[in-house]
């Protein structure tokens, strides 16, 4: 095939996924022929700096400092630069200048989504976004095409590396927090510093992306509920262990439908007890996975790397793939600005599991009172286990059925103020039983 | 939106999937035209005796049992009546007359598919199979799309519901496979003539799918080496569990790229032993599950229920959705006849890992008979567990490094007639470590 349309391609960013997507355009230029249809020109590479160290070697003459020159009269522009700006103006000029966008960029994504694909309906371009979330496991398509036909009701997602690596070894090894930390940075797979993985704001632009898809909503970043993984202790590790679960964060997003003021979503990062024989609890190490739940197609599982230069590369070459093959026929691209705007409700108002752990006296009529405030709390208990402790102390693992988060909360307030609980050890949410 | 444009979409067949597609179709026509940008308008159903009972309300008015007619102006037809003749004959039509094709129809796809990709490639129709391997678990898509910059090397699926079945509960309640089976047909999990999927035909056709599409070659189903699990008995499971495997059926796809004679194809289905902490190995019940290794990629894996006529109808539906975007871009179809004609290699040729289980004379030097046995004939000892059994005889349990298969079998024939062996219990091959 030699009459091949030929499609200019701009690469934004040269870093580890960068450096990896010239390599794989040039490696597998053939089969990325076949399969788009198009002959796919690297037409230049844009960074800040030509002349620092890569990871893989890039032509030189390919270079340029000057983003805005490379934009103009190509077709296809590859943003994995990162960070809000400049790359949310590069991709609105590139859009308004007639390129389709492949983007790698979950913070950009997520706090500029909206803006950008409005952006991209005027004009019917195309936004692809497979890389931004998860890497290579592909997440973004499944929800956009494959269950187009369907109604996602439920998403749970392990979708950082970091802190499923360090809460993995935490459950495996019996590890501290602190010790899996150290030892993840001096691996490479957790940053000097950490906060943006272990405070969860990566998973949160990450649920973000992955609710506005799933619902057809606009999910602003600042509605997602965060909770990083500090506050694990080994202790609560052994004691989730113990009782059959093991502790994921997980980004989990959900369709409140039956909400007697309408449709409503819920989106939130926290860790959260997972039953030991659910499919999420055998996702170790840097691996993600996202559990999906919808209405006809049941439950499924995505699973795979969920980090890595050329991983991520994988999975921007697939959408340079699809945008070619769109580039090509023309039309226009998928839309996604039709989009609801269905109201995020607070962290007080989801309804959950929770497993409260209280050391109390040791004392008869001990578990009766406690029994009481739950009950009068609207807190109904499901299971409970107590222990006597070392120090003459007993230990109370209390299981609840559903219930109201804004309730738990106050129910757990006043068991720490009710004289018989010498002190609330911790309170965690169930999720995926 | 009101303007939109109208597609007419033909449904040919109203079993299990047929119905569900129906009620989905009207159920979600408002999403289905939002996220297609056509309304999609049930133009027929093409069904053989049109006052059979269904399972979900079917307009009798648009009932017919002309699908020739109904064929003749639609802009997508959805075949899912399944088997071979007239499946063929109508898709052949509905491609010549200038439809867009949505089928969930394996054995049709394994036996005709290069026959239909071609013909839809000459007219730039899109052939859209998602349903047709693990129902709603999008694997097709992502085969196709997602890794469409990347090089698939290997697949190693679990795609038969109904063994998965039988298997899950022989391991974990120790039944036996007839007594599980008989339970699987009275729960409605396996057929009276059970044949199908016990015996690998349904794996082998989802096989020579898979591998056509991620190694871009026409695997034809004649070449798809295939063994049912109706040898799997109690004893092998239970020694399976104790070596810290678990017995899958296996769909494997392997990329041969270092043969001397250039690159070729293994597919086969088999039970295999799986390693428990092998993703694959949590796979319970009915579900279905794809492991994906590629090479940028990495390893991913798929996972959800792979049956149902409601997830099945899931997956039809998202290839509607797509097929009626494309139908209204115009250009031409993804496009899948320009595939290579890679050999597919023999089952001896194949290379991988045994477990080789052996009942011997409990006497000193047969051991070491044994050990040459299998050195001469090239196989290499990676593991050997020997148990004195009750009737004072041996049991030697022997994992094998790399072999290829045509040498085991003959080191095994060896064994066999050797004189110190009493009976070879099992050969087992061991995938994913």
């Amino acid at each position: 095939m030699t009459d091949k349309r030929r499609l200019r391609v701009a690469l934004l960013g040269a870093g580890s996924v960068g450096s990896q997507v010239a390599a794989l355009l040039r490696e597998h230029a053939d089969e990325l022929a076949e399969r788009s249809g198009a002959e796919l020109e690297l037409a230049g590479i844009a960074v800040r700096n030509p002349d620092a160290p890569r990871n893989a070697e890039l032509p030189r003459e390919l270079m340029t400092t000057d983003a805005e020159t490379l934009i103009v009269g190509s077709d296809i522009v590859i943003e994995v630069m990162g960070g809000l700006e400049p790359a949310r103006s590069y991709v609105l000029q590139a859009i308004n200048s007639g390129a389709d966008i492949v983007t790698a960029n979950k913070a950009m994504l997520a706090t500029h989504g909206a803006e950008i694909f409005d952006a991209a309906d005027q004009v019917g371009a195309s936004v692809s976004y497979e890389a931004a979330v998860a890497a290579a496991i592909p997440i973004i398509r499944p929800l956009r095409d494959s269950l187009a036909g369907d109604r996602v009701n439920r998403i749970m997602g392990i979708v950082n590396g970091t802190t499923n690596y360090i809460l993995d070894r935490m459950d495996r090894e019996g590890a501290d927090f602190g010790e899996v930390l150290a030892d993840a940075q001096r691996l490479g797979y957790a940053e000097a510093d950490p906060t943006a993985d272990v405070e969860a704001y990566d998973a949160a632009q990450k649920a973000a992306i992955l609710a506005s898809l799933a619902f057809h909503t606009t999910v602003p970043l600042e509605a997602v509920h965060r909770e990083g993984i500090t506050g694990i202790t080994k202790g609560m590790m052994d004691a989730a262990r113990h009782a059959g679960y093991v502790i994921k964060l997980l980004a989990v997003c959900e369709r409140l439908a039956d909400r007697a003021d309408g449709e409503a979503v819920s989106v939130r990062v926290y860790p959260a007890l997972v039953p030991r024989e659910h499919p999420l609890a055998s996702v170790h190490g840097v691996n993600n996975a996202v559990f999906v739940e919808a209405a006809a197609a049941g439950n499924l599982m995505f699973y795979g790397a969920g980090a890595g230069g050329l991983q991520t590369a994988s999975a921007v070459l697939g959408d340079v793939v699809s945008a070619a093959r769109r580039h090509i026929a023309g039309g226009v691209g998928v839309g996604e600005s039709a989009r609801a705007h269905l109201p995020v409700v607070a962290i007080g108002e989801i309804v959950t599991r929770y497993q409260v752990t209280l050391e109390v006296d040791d004392q008869a009529g001990v578990l009766a009172t406690v029994a009481g405030i739950l009950s009068d709390g609207r807190v109904s208990i499901a299971t409970v286990e107590q222990t006597v402790t070392e120090e003459g102390r007993a230990r109370l693992v209390i299981g609840t059925h559903q219930a109201v988060e804004q309730d738990l909360n106050e129910t757990v307030g006043r068991l720490a103020t009710s004289g018989v609980v010498e002190r609330v050890v911790s309170v965690l949410r169930v999720e995926g039983d």
